[in-house]
C-alpha cells in the first residue's frame, strides 16, 4: 500500500479544500479497510464546500469529507465474515448503532445514535479509508465503479420513490437536481402512470428529464404548476408529489396538486419555517406527508440492485461528467453551475 | 306513518334550532326511508349550533341537521336489494358519488363529489328521512341503539386509529373530546403499548381518559407533554401521535414527541395555519403527519363491527347522556359545558 | 339499431357454437345497453368451445358465450349516472352483489354471489348486450379496441403480479399462455429484476417471452426448472413464482424453486388434488401459497389504466391475431394449435 | 463462578436425559456469557426427548438441549456493545448469519444458513451459555422470569397472529397445544372479532381456552368444525385460519372453513403429504396459505414487548406449571400427558 492522498475541508468559506496525504489506517474489530475505485461528488459535499449555515453548524475543521464510493475490500480487521479481501463494494453512509428499536425494525437510517460518513466522522474521499463491515454491500461484478458510486444518491431516490406506492401512479416531481433526475429514472423504471416533472428554470436539466422520460415538463418559472396538474387530471391532481426543491412555494405547491387522500413525499430542505392549512391542505383533504432522509437499510440497497439488475433503469443518462480523483476541483465548480447531473470522480 | 318532527338550523346565531313539523319523504331509486331509534350530536352539529366561522360559510338556513343514527328501514325505493322494510341500520353520513377512483379505491370519504349530510343536504335530526341505499349499514340485533348511533364519531376514531398501524406500539392522544376519547377506547381494544392522553384542563375528560385505561394522563396546563413524554420513552418520542385537539401548540407537540421515523395523525381543525420546520421535524426525522377525515367507506365500518363483535371496547363508558329527542336543546348545552362524553338523543 | 348476431354454444361436444340472430335488450334500472367494438376470446371460452368437464358441469346450453369486451354505450336505463350514450367503455365480467363483505372491501372478485358474464349468464359475443352500469370503466380514447378488449385477461395478469410486491424481485413465470405472457409484459413494465420463463416445449409463445423481455426462458421439457434457477440464484431460489401452468410437476417446481419466505402465486387450475408437503415446503421454509382468480375490483383496473397509459406495456407483441367477428370459428381453431397470443374479434 | 449442570440428551430413544457438570465456557468476539434465571420446556425439547422421527435425523448426541431463556449477562466478550453485565436478557434461539439478503429484509428468521440452539448446537438448558450478542434482548425489568422465559414460543404465536391482520377479524384456531393458546391470548389482546378453537378431545385445554376468552371453543372429535364456523358465520367462514394441530384432516378442514378470500396460517406440521385441492381450494376461493417458522427478527419481538406492557397479555392462564431445574424429568412427564400449559424451569 502506497500512498494515500485525501480531500479535506481545511478552512471556513468558500472552497477551503486541500488535497492532504494522509496516514492508511489499519480496520479495527468489525472493520474493513478500502481502496477506493471511484467516488460521487453529494450536493452534501456542495453545502460543505460551499459552508452555508448547515456546515459551520455541523462540521468540525478540518474534516475529510465524501461518502459516495465504490471500493475494494484491501483489508478485514478481526471478526469479519461478510466480505473478503478482493470484494468489489460500495456502502451505507449512516453510521448506525445497529441494536436500537428503529436500526432492529428496518429504519436504520433514522438510528436514534447515527452519523455521518464524511461530516460528522472523517469520509471517503481518499484512496484509503475504514468503513464498519456491516455498513458493506456487494456490488455485482457488471456495475461500472461510476454507476456502484452514486447508490448513495440512487437510494435517496428509490427511498423517496418507494416511500409510497408508485406503479401505475401519476407522480410530479418538483426540483430537478440529482436526486430529482434519478427519481424520475426510477419511477420510469416502475411503470408510473405519468411523471410530471418541474424545475425553477435549469433548461439543461428539464432536457434531461425530458430525456429520461418524463411525461410533462415544465418551468415553474413560466407556469403554476398547481394549474399545469390541474388541467391534465381533470381537477383532481397527482397520487404522489415528491417534493425535491425545499422552497416554501414548491411545498405549497405540492400540497396543492395532490389529489384527495393523496401523498406529499419531502425530501427537499426547505432554510425556514413553513406555514402549513393543516385544516384545508392535510385533515379535510386527508393527505399525508412523508419526510424522507437517507436510505433504508438495507430494503432500499436490495431495491437498488433489483432494478439496476433489470436493465430498466439507465443511469448514462445522469452521470453527466467524470474527472480524475485529483481534478475533484473542476467538479465542485461545475455543479456549482448546475449545468450537471452526477459528478464521479475516479481512481 | 304519523308526524315528523326534525331539528332545523334556522336563524343564524348561537342556537337558533327549531323543532319543526316537516313531511315523511318518498323513497326515489335507490333510496330507503329510515325511521329513527337514536341519534347522537356531533361536534359539528356543536359547530352549527354556535354559528361558527366554517357553519356561516358552509350550512345554508334553514337546514335539518344531524348526522350519527340507529334506525329502522320503513320503506324501500326502486332497484334497492341491500335492505329491506324493518331491518336495523345506520349509516354513512357522506353522499359519495360511487364512482370516481377515490369511491372504487375504498377512499370514498374523499370522493371527489361528496357531500355532508345535514350540514350540505337536510340531515338525520328528525323521525323520518331517506338516505341512499348504498350508505347504508348492517347494525348487529344485539348492538343497542345508543352504541349503533354513535358509529359515526366511532368510525373517525377507528379511522385515525387504524391509519397507521397502532398494534403494540406507544400512542399519545392529544385532545380528549368525545372522539379522542373513542380513540382511546379503540386503542385500549387493539393491544396499544403505552397510551399517553393529554387534555388542556378538562379534568372531567382526563379522569374518563383515566378510566377507559390510558397508561399516562395528563393536563397540558400542567406539565409539558413533550418533556412528560421523553421522560418515559428514554427520550425517543412514542410511535404515534394521534393530534385531535387542533390547536396550533398541540401540533408543535405532536412533531416533537413523536419518534424518528414515527407517525402523527391530524384529526384536529386549527382554524389558522402552522408554521411547521418541514426540515427538522419531517425530513431529518423522517416523520409523517397523516390528514383525516370521515371513515373509510367500508373498511372503517367492518373495523368497528369486529371490535363492537370482540367485547373489547366499552361505550358505556363514554356514551355520558341520553336525553328525549325533543329535550335536544338540554343535550347541545351540555355539549358547550365540556363536562360529558357522547350525548345521545332517544325516540 | 339493426341486427344482433351472437355466437352461441348451442350443442354439447367440441365446438357446437352457432351464429344467431337474438333480440337486442331493453337496459333495465341500473343497466347499460353496449354495442360492441371488439371482444377476445378467453382461454375459458375455449374450454367451452372444447366442452371439458368444468364447462359441462357449469354451463348450461344454449348459452351465449364471451366476456371479453370494448363497447360504447347505445342506451343507459332509470337511475345510471355514470356512463352516457357514447362513452367508449370495457367491464368487468364478474357480476358482483355489491353489498357483501368482499364486494364492499376490494375483494369482489370473490363476492359470495357471484355470476360470470357468458357461462353463468348470457355473455357478451354479439352485437348488443346488457351490463351492470356499475360494472363498466372507461377507456382511454387512446386506447385502441383491440388493446381495451383484453383488459379481462390483462387484469388477470395484473392481479397475479400485484398480489405480492414484485417490483425489482427475481421472479419465475410456469406457463406462457396469454396470460403468462401477459404477466411478463407487465412484470417488466414495473421493474422486475429478472424475469425466468418456463414453458414445456412451445417455441412460439417461448420466442414471444424472449422479446417482452424476459431474462431467461428456458423449455421445462429440456431442463428442470428448478435446478436452473438454483444456478442463477446462488442456490437460494427467486423472490416470487407465478404458477399459470396448472400441472402438479409445475406446483411442486413452483414451491421448489421459490427462495425461503418467498412468495408463490397460483393462476393456474390443476384438475386433480396436489400433494403438498406443507412441512417441509411451506412452515419450515416460511413459504406463502396465493390462490389468484379474477381480477380486484377495481384496484386491479386502476393498476391497469396507469400501465396502459405509462407506456410501458407492450401489448401488440401479445394481441397476434385479429379476425372479423363473423370469422369467429378460425379464431377458435388459431387457439388450440397454441401458435398465437391474445385472438381478437373486431366489428 | 460455581458449576454448571445442563441437561444433555445423551441417549437415543425416549428420555435419555442426563443431568451433567459442564465447563463455564468462555465468551469469545460478539459473545455474551449469561446465567440462567429460568428456561421453558418447548414441544421442540419434548420431541428430542421422544427420540422422533425428526430428531433423528437432526440432532446429534449428545446435545445439551433446551432454547426458551430468561437470563442475566455474566460476561462480554470483546466487540459487544449492546449489553453489559448484569443486563437482564432473553434472546432469539434462531442463530443466522446476519448478512444474507433475508437477514437484511427482516427475513432473518429464514436466514439461509441458521442454526436451531439446542439441536444444531447445544443449547439453553444449563446454567451458563453462550450466546451471540446480535441474539440477545432486553427484557422489561418487571417482567418475572417465567414470562420472559416463555418469549420464544409467545413470539412463534405472535408471528403466527400478525402474519395477516387479525384485528377486528374473525379468526379460528385450530389445535389447542401452548403455542395455539398463546395465540388465542395474543388475539384476545389485540381485538379479534370472534375467536373459534378447537382441539382434538383434550378438555383441559379447551377449558382453558375458554378462560383466556375464547368466543366459541369446540371439540373436532364431537362437532365438524366447518360446519360449527359456518353455522356461526352465515355460511361464509372465518377471515383468518390459524392451523396448529399439524393433521392432514385439520388441514383441509382449515381450507374449508375460511372465506372466500381469507388466509390459512400454518404453524402445525404434518409427518406426511397432504394432498391439496389447488384449483377449489385456493384458486377459485382466492384463498392464500402461509407457513410459519420462528419469530421475525425483530419485528415479532418488538410486537411482543408493546403487547407485554400493553398489560393486555395474560399469561399467568397459559403457565400453569413451574418446577426447579434440577426436576425436569417431573416437567416432561407432564407435557407427555397434555394436561398443561407451558412448563417453566426455575434456578
Amino acid at each position: 500500500m502506497a500512498t494515500n492522498k485525501a480531500i479535506v475541508k481545511a478552512r471556513p468559506g468558500m472552497g477551503g479544500l486541500e488535497f492532504r496525504d494522509v496516514p492508511i489506517p489499519e480496520p479495527g474489530v468489525g472493520e474493513v479497510l478500502l481502496k477506493n475505485r471511484a467516488v460521487a461528488i453529494c450536493g452534501t459535499d456542495l453545502h460543505i464546500y460551499n459552508w452555508d449555515a448547515w456546515s459551520q453548524k455541523r462540521v468540525k475543521l478540518p474534516t475529510i469529507i465524501g461518502h459516495e464510493f465504490a471500493s475494494e475490500v484491501a483489508a478485514i480487521g478481526p471478526g469479519v465474515d461478510n466480505v473478503k479481501v478482493g470484494d468489489y463494494v460500495s456502502g451505507e453512509g449512516h453510521l448506525v448503532c445497529g441494536h436500537c428499536d428503529n436500526c432492529r425494525t428496518g429504519l436504520g437510517h433514522v438510528c436514534y445514535d447515527w452519523k455521518g460518513l464524511g461530516y460528522d466522522v472523517d469520509g471517503a474521499f481518499r484512496h484509503y479509508f475504514i468503513m464498519p463491515a456491516m455498513n458493506l454491500w456487494h456490488n455485482d461484478p457488471s456495475t461500472p465503479p461510476a454507476y456502484a458510486a452514486v447508490q448513495d444518491p440512487l437510494g435517496n431516490a428509490v427511498h423517496t420513490v418507494f416511500r409510497v406506492d408508485c406503479v401505475a401512479k401519476k407522480v410530479a416531481v418538483y426540483g430537478l437536481g440529482p436526486v430529482g433526475l434519478l427519481a424520475i429514472s426510477v419511477l420510469k423504471a416502475i411503470g408510473a402512470a405519468e411523471i410530471f416533472a418541474f424545475d425553477a428554470g435549469n433548461e439543461y436539466r428539464m432536457d434531461m428529464a425530458r430525456r429520461i422520460g418524463a411525461h410533462h415538463v415544465a418551468d415553474v418559472k413560466k407556469v403554476d404548476p398547481v394549474r399545469y396538474i390541474m388541467d391534465l387530471t381533470a381537477g383532481h391532481g397527482v397520487d404522489v408529489v415528491m417534493e425535491i426543491a425545499g422552497t416554501p412555494a414548491a411545498i405549497q405547491s405540492a400540497l396543492h396538486s395532490v389529489k384527495m387522500g393523496g401523498d406529499v413525499v419531502l425530501l427537499g430542505i426547505p432554510n425556514q419555517e413553513v406555514p402549513i392549512d393543516i385544516a384545508k391542505d392535510l385533515v379535510f383533504r386527508s393527505v399525508s406527508m412523508h419526510g424522507i432522509t437517507g436510505r433504508r437499510i438495507w430494503d432500499t440497497w436490495f431495491k437498488m440492485r433489483g432494478l439496476l439488475k433489470s436493465g430498466s433503469l439507465h443511469l448514462d443518462a445522469i452521470i453527466t461528467h467524470q474527472f480524475a480523483f485529483e481534478d475533484y476541483e473542476e467538479g465542485f465548480k461545475l455543479m456549482q453551475t448546475g449545468n450537471c447531473g452526477k459528478v464521479v470522480l475516479t481512481f
